[in-house]
């Protein structure tokens, strides 16, 4: 299995960067668009666990979330042959002190590249 | 690509198990085997960002780490084709309050399945 083949990166970046624009404009239709629509998807969120597709999409229509700002930091994209790929990234959004992390699965689908599993969480908080 | 295909869904929920128990039991030459001996592996932690093999295999030997016991719920395991899964659980740790969640991303290397992505956290913590 090859790794970080340039072409697949390149196409695993472009995804990414058009998730996170999408993120960060709470552009809903993307952001369903991007993540796989199955009941095998999982997000977990700073403050929630959602199964699903259909979990996630409610969630984001909940009407809780807005558009932020925020950097993103250290962010290492793998790609494992060419239908797979992991990205993780360190970010710090606008307002907040505390760092957060995320991280993402992506396969290739017909349908192109599509998030399986995501997970942000803030850095730092230790019981 | 197949979904879930039952012998490999249980090779991986072996490995995972396996991991299970050393991380619980502080078996450090196991967990380091397990993890991906690549410079690209990220671990995300409760309380630090860590990449690469080197950076991990560093902290679980600092003396930081000990033996714990912490209960999985809503366990998911999927797996892309035969070569490719992702884990993702929530966890009640022994002794603590806030509840965890944690994410693997798994391939198969030819020395076997290696996690090559991980990320833990605690839920419900907003700022």
């Amino acid at each position: 299995m090859e790794i970080n083949l340039p072409d697949v990166v390149a196409e695993v970046r472009a995804v990414f960067e058009r998730y996170e624009q999408a993120l960060q404009a709470n552009d809903i239709p993307v952001m369903e668009e991007i993540f796989w629509n199955s009941g095998h998807t999982t997000r977990y969120g700073v403050g929630e666990n959602l199964r699903g597709w259909q979990a996630i999409s409610e969630f984001r229509r909940s009407g809780k979330l807005g558009r932020f700002s925020r950097t993103l930091l250290n962010t290492v994209i793998t790609t494992y042959g060419r239908d797979f790929a992991t990205a993780n990234t360190e970010y710090e959004r606008d307002g907040e002190t505390l760092s957060g992390r995320e991280t993402k699965t992506l396969v290739r689908t017909p349908d192109g590249w599509r998030i399986v599993s995501a997970h942000a969480s803030l850095l730092g908080v230790t019981v």
